[in-house]
């Protein structure tokens, strides 16, 4: 049994589409991120970086005491590897993923992440902040349509990966965010076949218990006060 | 061998340390991003998110094509794998490492990239983002050394692993950024550790042609133009 400590953001929802690719048993454990219950000690000792989401595994490979595990790439990975699926093991389909699961978490995360911010969230709008990560969110949709254009199908080629469970979830805030995928065709495409999957239907239906985790006070909690603690 | 296609930057240092850690052969590409060559075609055919570092591996495991990486948590995986070392094949200490790599990949990186970017860069001072991120980045120094004071060592524990490499070089930003080590005693006393090792020495030693990567012009060629090409 996986324990998936979560709320429903980008972040959130690729562990739960991949739980529910892999068909793993799995219980959800809400962190409400807007009452600032990710800076509780008991969710501190699984996820050092007060992020959800998170998972723990009861029954790891090696049968010793649960392993708990932060950062979703990292959790991609753990669970790939785990089960052997989504992740191919010859040297260069691997490294092909990873490459782009990388990229994920360093560029396409963080980046919409901040204009995200700056366009919607902060009490102040700042046109040079807004510029910098729509120029940078804009760059990044173009490397993305050229790699799927390249690739045919998926991010990284003919099977579905955890790059691209890494990566769909946060081409979902495109709308929000003021981009039209009918200015990246490859990606409208291949958002089109990802989204209309079942497994990918019902991780993005886990956790409808939180309505808006973005809004402002949840943003405040999340990012802009390091020393909340919930009560 | 390895072709390294580089600039004196911390991704950059991230994989001249392991490189040089690693003893393995390689031969240094530069590439000059001040003048905007990470745009040129053929370094995009390498690296399609057009950033520094990338490897070509010549003489890759499967004895087929040579094998472009590109993301430097991908390379370092990519290494470790290839040479079995720096990344432990234990399921527990294999997914620790990742862990923090994937922190450093998502967070580290890209926040002190951006708390770097405001308050040193920015052609404007702008109080609330130079604010938001440099809590973001104290949070982080904060997250590094609760983790260091508890591991004893290193980052995932008494072994050094390519989590250090990861993180290693972003902290090295610390004086320049307005941060001091004395506020993070467990963090002063690994980077005292890793820096005086003689494979980090020789790693940062390496591509001493480009002497200020992060110039102004630089940052407006790699931040904020992506239509620029270089002739």
């Amino acid at each position: 049994m996986i324990d998936l400590h979560y709320a429903p953001t980008p972040n959130g929802w690729k562990i739960s589409i991949l739980l529910e690719e892999l068909g793993l048993p799995y219980s959800v454990v809400p962190i409400d991120i807007r009452a600032g219950e990710q800076f509780r000690p008991e969710f501190l000792a699984i996820s050092p970086n007060n992020r959800i989401p998170a998972i723990v595994d009861r029954a790891p490979a090696d049968r010793g005491e649960p392993i708990s595990v932060f950062e979703t790439g990292a959790i991609l990975i753990y669970l790939a590897e785990k089960t052997g699926r989504f992740l191919p093991v010859d040297v260069r389909g691997r490294s092909r993923v990873l490459q782009w699961v990388m990229w994920q978490m360093g560029g396409l995360g963080p980046m919409l992440g901040q204009h995200g911010h700056f366009r919607l969230y902060a009490p102040e709008k700042i046109p040079y902040a807004i510029d910098r990560y729509q120029r940078e969110a804009t760059r990044l949709y173009g490397v993305l349509d050229a790699l799927l254009g390249k690739t045919g199908r998926f991010v990284a080629g003919d099977e579905y990966t955890i790059a691209d469970m890494a990566c769909f979830p946060w081409t979902m805030t495109h709308k929000a965010q003021g981009f039209t995928l009918e200015d990246y065709p490859n990606v409208k495409r291949w958002y089109a076949e990802v989204r209309e999957r079942p497994q990918v239907q019902a991780g993005l239906a886990v956790g409808k218990f939180v309505k808006e985790p973005f809004s402002d006070e949840a943003e405040r909690i999340m990012f802009g006060a390091s020393r909340v603690v919930a009560e």
